[in-house]
């Protein structure tokens, strides 16, 4: 069987599987994932075993720490697995909820029920972890998934998927249900996004060149989670003690990860108050920053930023400055810069926050709280597959809700078109 | 300026007045749509015109009488337009709804608010009261449009937009909220698939073929209305006459349109006492019948149906016809056959209408009521810009709500993560 072929019976196994999960009470899928989660902890040193595989070859190919570092299951990462998966169990099952329902004035009831898309492909990085967390998150929502991680993890990712198979078996359930595509071969991906006749969505995450060339090529929906260039905006009225506090949380957190501050909005009124002790206070945490030309001149250790800095997801403790005269010029640079992702203001303003939060359009908005609540879990969704920053379907975090999509209902007596 | 350029300035156009349009008052935007319908009044004498040359071309091209219903502007089109138009004023706006809020054990308020999606690409049949239907929906959920119809309707289709970016104009609106692809080249089309910097959804109605080459092409995301192989199933404790109106209503009472009925499944028990008094009620209408081999015994009429003949949209007073064994026989031949579109039960057996409101996963799916009511205003939406049978974004009829999205929005008082 050559790779197209191989593909393509993943694919139709999917969909066949698919019809199955969709109709599985919320027990059974109960039963599937805390199966796993005991079989990741039963299973420790067999999948740690086949996952030393992957690092060894990582570390061979000189990968950097933080690679090899997600690229590894120990045993506390596999605990960590575990117990995400009885938080899934716990969450309740979306599938069949009705969000709505009323009635015509023919006495048609008409409601909508939440059912499973049907077949999900997920492309993602070299992370085992996200192998059980996403098969978890899709099998709870009644779905069937495809899982193509980072080739890096190939042997990890065999070793879960023979075990998450093993437990839908022993549960009587197609096994298909949870499958991974098996070859680090790259055609695998350009097969996948063609077969739109059996997969329903694809779910990219990764860098920015996964993500467009998995635009480039698919014939499939694709809900992609694409850069972070959040922004903070200091309005005139804020609190300078919740501006220090938010800005420093946001930036320097955890500042590899898309939802950190990369551009910091500061009022002119405030700037000129307050921004040297915020610019302090931000440099004494190792932040470098790159300002706008008035930022320069009240921040002497500032370099000045270039068109690039505006736009740019650094990742990594380095911060863009603006000094800007009014909400209304924090709100036309978001719009020009941002990157739909996430963006905070600080005030003590009612107008100025109601304002932010109606005409700035990006996945979250917050008000005194910082950029770093975007995440499914903070937010209270229970869970996260990614977050969507593309605007179709879902946009923010993404939990089993928006990995479900609705029919009509309609309860009639007889009820005809005149 | 050649077609590529046109069409890039066009789009750029549209990205730049959708910042506009999504923060309009409903005031604005129902002044707008009130003011389009008075002027499709005061001019329906140009309309007329315009209209005539595309009609005269289209009769020159033998195109068919129906096609030729669609493309003229009658005062009473006109009229139907003006008054559909301000249907959607009187509905609710959509843009800022929240639709949920909650609250976080850190103190942290988190809603969704429904946000327009942005820029929307219509592309339709050569339907000119489309383009009118279509702006003031889009208009009202706060985006930008740009609409495509059929190349027969070019000159009708050019006025109808000087009409209505003369109403924008006058409220200070930019114009480019409303653009009509002003070329027939076929080319237009394709340049505008590839423009995902600036359109967000294409929306294409029409043939078979026009879907395909929209999926084929198309580097943004496409929400499609495809066929309807609609599906009544007969359960055995049906009412006979309750039966008999749902199928006649499903089938004939517009045949040519997607929720129509196509297949009729009956279940064996209800067959063998009323299936032969059900085919002479559709055959007194002119229904031809192609049945199974079962069908064909009851109803001598009947011709023997193909294979090809259980997936076949007639849009025709043509009925294929299945005996089946049993509730799963009809639900698996619907899996097997179906579109998604629309599938009705009649039942009198409180378990089969649960099992198959249940197990049905098709966009609208009915208890004793006709597969006709699949539409907008019939299930209260209020309007309806197509129907969706694409799992993703929207699912069975779009009303307003099905042109927005929905951005997190959070109330904090100075919570940071930790």
């Amino acid at each position: 069987m050559d790779v197209s072929e191989q593909i393509l019976a993943i694919a139709r196994n999917a969909r066949e599987a698919s019809r199955a999960t969709a109709s599985l009470t919320t027990a059974q899928k109960n039963r599937v994932l805390r199966g796993i989660a005991r079989l990741l902890a039963e299973k420790k040193s067999l999948l740690q075993t086949e996952n030393a595989k992957d690092v060894a070859a990582a570390r061979g190919q000189q990968q950097p720490a933080v690679f090899i570092e997600r690229l590894t299951l120990t045993p506390a990462v596999l605990d960590e697995m575990s117990a995400a998966l009885e938080e899934v169990a716990q969450l309740p099952d979306p599938v069949g909820e009705v969000t709505g329902m009323w009635k015509r004035p023919n006495g048609l009831l008409v409601g909508r029920m939440r059912i499973p898309i049907g077949v999900i492909g997920m492309i993602y990085e070299s992370r085992p972890n996200v192998t059980v967390d996403a098969a978890g998150l899709c099998l709870k929502a009644g779905n069937a998934v495809i899982l193509r991680g980072g080739s890096e993890a190939l042997h990890s990712n065999r070793a879960l998927a023979a075990l998450m198979q093993e437990v839908l078996t022993s549960e009587q359930i197609h096994p298909a249900a949870i499958q991974v595509i098996p070859t680090a071969d790259r055609d695998a991906v350009l097969e996948l996004l063609q077969l739109s006749d059996y997969i329903d969505v694809i779910i990219p995450r990764g860098g920015e060149s996964l993500i467009r060339t998995v635009y480039e090529h698919s014939k499939i929906p694709v809900i992609a989670h694409c850069k972070g260039v959040c922004h903070v905006f200091i309005d005139a009225s804020a609190d300078p003690g919740m501006a220090a506090t938010i800005s420093l949380n946001a930036k320097v957190q955890r500042p590899g990860v898309c939802n950190a501050m990369e551009t910091l909005l500061v009022h002119r009124v405030f700037a000129e108050k307050h921004l040297a002790a915020l610019a302090s206070a931000l440099r004494a945490e190792g932040v470098t920053i790159r300002g706008c030309e008035r930022t320069c001149r009240m921040v002497p250790e500032a370099e000045p930023a270039t068109e690039e800095d505006w736009s740019t997801e650094y990742l990594d403790l380095r911060l863009s400055m603006r000094v800007v005269d009014s909400i209304d010029d924090a709100i036309d640079h978001i719009a020009r810069y941002g990157s739909l992702h996430t963006e905070a203001i600080v005030t003590s303003d009612y107008n100025s926050s109601q304002k932010f939060l109606r005409e700035v359009n990006s996945s979250v908005v917050l008000v005194n709280a910082s950029t770093r609540f975007n995440d499914g879990h903070q937010l209270g969704l229970g869970a996260e597959i990614g977050i969507s920053t593309s605007k179709l379907h879902a946009f923010g975090p993404m939990g089993l809700a928006e990995l479900t999509t609705k029919k009509f209902i309609v309860y009639g007596e007889g009820q005809v078109r005149t």
